[in-house]
Formats: structure tokens, C-alpha cells, sequence
């Protein structure tokens, strides 16, 4: 039988599961003393985010790598989103006593594959691991910031809105997982992996400052987050749906096998109203050229009796309460 | 009836806590955006400590403000511990369904008056909240360094061992409240409430940079501190039992009433073994005066058999496992 985390014991569970860690290029002291010492050249970002088992995440759709991926890429987006680049994340995670030593050690390579792949030069600074109930995973991200952050209160009227990175792939997926019948999961196995773990785009974000006038994250889902935008900025957003249209229709199929089996699906919800792509959703001046990997989708108008539009109709936002939902 | 955090939802509830914060010193963007801006004239530190309800903590012996107060008094005392000045911290808060937002009121009142007390100028920059089947409670805490940090790792032989604030009171307050008898833990409510709201000497160690030659925060008892002291830095180190008996005389007392009442209590064990008070266990060169504040408890030696003595007898540590324990 595999030992759990609890058998293994704190130092010993930690030292098998930290060596998937490497160095990053920000840290002076990593993990291991009372703190860690982190370079910075100005100001740094700093956000945090939970994630919390059977609400956040079920063990049965998600590996302990996803886990780690999806804290790291989430996290990540955020700090992309304020215009930063991300250097250095530390790690709480409760653990129950039937966590296994593979799934920590799985964690753990998550973490430092999302790193590579999505930041390569972060590094995982330091962490605690503590005993409960069920599974949490929060996580605390920084990011070196070398310019002014992009706040979400910066759009003007005027400005276009444009997105990079994907939407409503992740919500997708989690309906396909959802489905009873699990070949439907198996049929479109590439937006299941965009639930599973995400994608956002933080490299477009990263460079962003002094270029966005305004930008978050699309973890709630767009209508709920170009909502937000909107009122930090005092602004109205009119989103236009034939922008719209390509994200949509790549998701089309997946929509209509779902419905062919009797379970409700909708492409343009999930474009709409799902989160957790992460994608990143910025505006931008009429002068400045809209960058690389970035979309437009929408405009910014005068404060209206709305604070959004789908073309000429008013578009409320079906958002995620993280104690409510 | 008091309404839940559940029943008024993640916005309403924040808003109405987050009013009990103070802006701080070095925050330039506080929370509310996707990330927090926080000033940095070079470097930071940054640290993370969990604490799980039922574990850590129990709800009958700890209020809110108890918990808030308790969560920043041991993240800046990591900080101090490495030399620096506690700056900015986050919070990943996860409540249950029938938390009351009188609860997570009082909880960022506590989170605030420790901020007060122990370091004023910093911030709760951000945090998150989350639904769970207990409550949990992760602070990453940053500190602002103005020199070299103060590692775990950097003590010589003929180096003074010495340490600020208290040792064992906050284990002598957890047996009295421990204990059946409800008179011992309101007869020496003093101890308790170091046990409830630790009092870190923050300021004494966030000065120590090129200072002291090495430093932690003793989080998990004097012994099993000093020994990762002493592996960290490759020595031995030499307690001095006479110089501990002023922090065994004042536990005296609350020993001798828990053992006539046919309870095991010992002074000698609470500061030799006991956590939580978050005292600072610093080295000095023979050539550094002492500072104000600390007191000197026992020497650094070259490497020896083992790595902690009490006077001429090797002391094993009866250390905490976060996960085992």
C-alpha cells in the first residue's frame, strides 16, 4: 500500500515532495528558513486565491498535478492581470490523513510544470502543510511589477475591449465532466483539459503595462468580470456578438452532443457566463495598437443605465459567489 | 438570529469586514483589484502559516479576534525573524456555513489590532474567502528588508544564544484551558491569554539584520527551535539551565495548582518544550552587545554528538508535526 502523507510525517512527506522545485531567478533565500528573501526592483504584486475540495475541485476529476497546475495558473493570471510578471508563489495546503505521498509528490511536479510552462523563472518559495477534513489549496502569488499596474479602473470611454487566451472552454468542460454519460467527457477531452488545467495567456498580460488602460482576469466568468471592469471604471461595456462568434463556435459540437443526449448545454453560456479560462481582458486607448494575441470583442461607452451590453440588449451577469454558489 | 457569512454572501460579508482595516505604509495599490501593490526598496520576505480549526485552534477557546490577532502575531514573527519589517500580508480564510459575520468581523478587528500593537504601518492588502466544512485560516505575511537577511543557518561556535519575549507561558495557557477545571484557566488567565494572542517581540527582531548571526521564531518549542538552529548552522548549542529558571519561576504557581488537582503540569517542560509564544531565538558574535530586549540563555559550540545540551546533558526535542502531531 502507497503511504499517506499523515504516515510519512511532515519533514519527510515535504523533502520527497520539494525536490520537483527549481530555482528561480527572483529568489535570494528559497524555501526552508523562517522566510524567504525575494528581489525586488520597485513594487511587486502580490494576490492569493483558494481552492477548496467538493467545492473548488472534486479528487475524482482532478489529479494532484491538475491541482497544482490550476493553483499556479490561476494565481498567475491574476498577477498578469495588473500588468506584473510573476517571480515567486508561496503554498498552503491541507492535507487529510488519507492523502497519499504520490498525490503530494504529483502536487507538487503540477506546480512546477505550470511554472515552466506558463513563467519559467518563478519559483515556488516556501509553504505549510497542515492536517484537516478535506483538501485546501491556497496559494500566494507575487509578480515583479517594472512599470504603473493596470488596474480595472482605468477604461475610458472610447476604448475598445479586446481578450486574449480562450472562453468558455473550461466551463464546457466542467459540463462535460458533470454528464452522466462519461464518453462525452472522453469525446472532447481538449476543453476537459482546459478545466482541468488552464491556459491563460500570462506572458500577453505580463507586458502590458503603460499599454491596457484597464485589465482583469476572467475567472468569474465574462459577463460577471466585464461587469466588474465596468464598474471600477464608472463606464458602460457594450460586448459585440459577432466578436463573439469564434469562441462560440468551436464549442458548438460539444453543445449539441450534449443536447442530442437529452442534457442541457449552450455555447453562447459558456462564452458568456463560464469562468476559469482565465483569460485575460484588457481595453485599450483608440490610439494605441491593440498588442499580439489579443482580441477585440467589445467597446467602451458613457455610464449608462447598464453596466452591460450584449450588442443593444442589457447583459446581467450569472456570476460565482465563492461562499453563495 | 445573528445572520451567516453564507446568508449575506462573499461581497456583502467582505464589505462589512474589510471596513476594520487601515491602510498601511508601504501598500500602493491595496486590495480590491485582481493583486495588491506593495513598495519594495530591494528585497522582501515573504512567509505562510495555516491554521486549521480543531487542530490548531478550537472555536470554545478562541473568538474571531482571538484568531485574527493570533494569525499576524506568528506570520511577523517568521518576518522579524529573518531581520526584516513586517510590511503586508494577505488572508485565505475559509468558513463554514454557519460562521456568523459577527465571527468574521471580529476576526479582521483581530487581524487589525495585532497589526496595531505588533507592527504598525503594514496592511491586509488582500485575501480570499472560501466555503468549507471547517474553518481555515492561511496568512502569508511580507516584511521589508533593509539589509542582509537573518538566516537560520549563519551561528559560529563561541556565539551567546539569547531570546526576546516569553517561553512556555503560551503552552502553560493551553493546559489550563485544556484542563476539566474551568477555575485553573480563569485563575491564570494570563498565561492563556498568551496562549489566545501571542505577544512576538516584532520590533526586537526586525532591527537584527547584521546583527545577530542567526535567528528563528520559536513556533514549535525551545528545544526543537534551538535544534534547527544548531543543524542549520552545523553546531551545538549549550542551554544554560540556570538562565532559564526566571521563565520556569513565573509558571511556578500554574504548575503547582494543575498538579494538586491530579493534573501532570510542568514549568520546566512548558519552556523547554512548549510553542507558541513566538519568542525570537537569536545568535550573537562574542564581539556584539547584546540588544536591549534579549537575554542571554546559552552558547554556541562547535559540532558534538548532538545538537542541543541542557547544561551537560544532551535534550531531545520533543518537537510538533504539523501533519503527525
Amino acid at each position: 500500500m502507497a503511504p499517506t502523507v499523515f504516515e510519512l510525517g511532515e519533514s519527510d512527506a515535504l523533502a520527497r515532495a520539494i525536490k520537483f522545485f527549481k530555482p528561480g531567478e527572483h529568489t535570494i533565500v528559497g524555501s526552508g528558513d523562517d522566510a524567504a528573501v525575494v528581489g525586488s526592483a520597485g513594487k511587486y504584486v502580490v494576490t492569493t486565491d483558494t481552492m477548496v475540495e467538493g467545492r473548488d475541485f472534486r479528487t475524482d476529476f482532478s489529479t494532484g498535478f491538475d491541482l497544482g497546475w490550476k493553483a499556479v495558473a490561476s494565481n498567475f493570471a491574476a498577477v498578469a492581470a495588473m500588468g506584473a510578471k510573476p517571480s515567486a508563489l508561496v503554498v498552503a495546503l491541507v492535507i487529510t490523513k488519507s492523502t497519499q505521498q504520490f498525490w503530494l509528490e504529483e502536487f507538487a511536479r503540477g506546480l512546477q510544470s505550470a511554472i515552466d510552462n506558463l513563467a519559467p523563472g518563478a519559483e515556488v518559495v516556501g509553504g505549510d502543510l497542515a492536517l484537516g477534513s478535506e483538501i485546501v489549496i491556497a496559494v500566494t502569488a507575487h509578480g515583479e511589477l517594472f512599470g504603473e499596474p493596470v488596474l480595472r479602473s482605468g477604461a475610458k470611454p472610447g476604448d475598445r475591449l479586446a481578450v486574449a487566451g480562450t472562453l468558455g472552454r473550461a466551463a464546457c468542460g466542467l459540463d462535460l465532466l458533470l454528464s452522466p454519460d462519461p464518453t462525452l467527457a472522453k469525446a472532447y477531452e481538449e476543453w476537459v483539459e482546459i478545466q482541468l488545467r488552464p491556459n491563460p495567456p500570462i506572458q500577453a498580460g505580463a507586458s502590458l503595462s503603460g499599454v491596457a488602460t484597464a485589465m482583469l482576469d476572467v475567472s468569474d466568468g465574462l459577463s460577471t468580470d466585464a461587469t466588474r471592469l465596468a464598474k471600477a471604471s464608472g463606464v458602460s461595456i457594450r460586448l459585440i456578438g459577432s466578436a463573439l462568434s469564434g469562441y462560440e463556435a468551436v464549442l458548438e459540437l460539444a453543445a449539441q452532443s450534449m443536447q442530442s443526449r437529452g442534457f442541457e448545454a449552450s455555447e453562447r453560456d459558456w462564452v458568456l457566463h463560464g469562468g476559469e479560462d482565465h483569460a485575460l481582458l484588457a481595453t485599450f486607448g483608440s490610439d494605441t495598437q491593440i498588442p499580439k494575441g489579443f482580441k477585440v470583442i467589445g467597446e467602451v461607452l458613457e455610464p449608462a443605465e447598464h453596466h452591460l451590453y450584449l450588442d443593444d440588449q442589457p447583459l446581467t451577469p450569472k456570476g460565482w459567489d465563492s461562499v453563495r454558489s
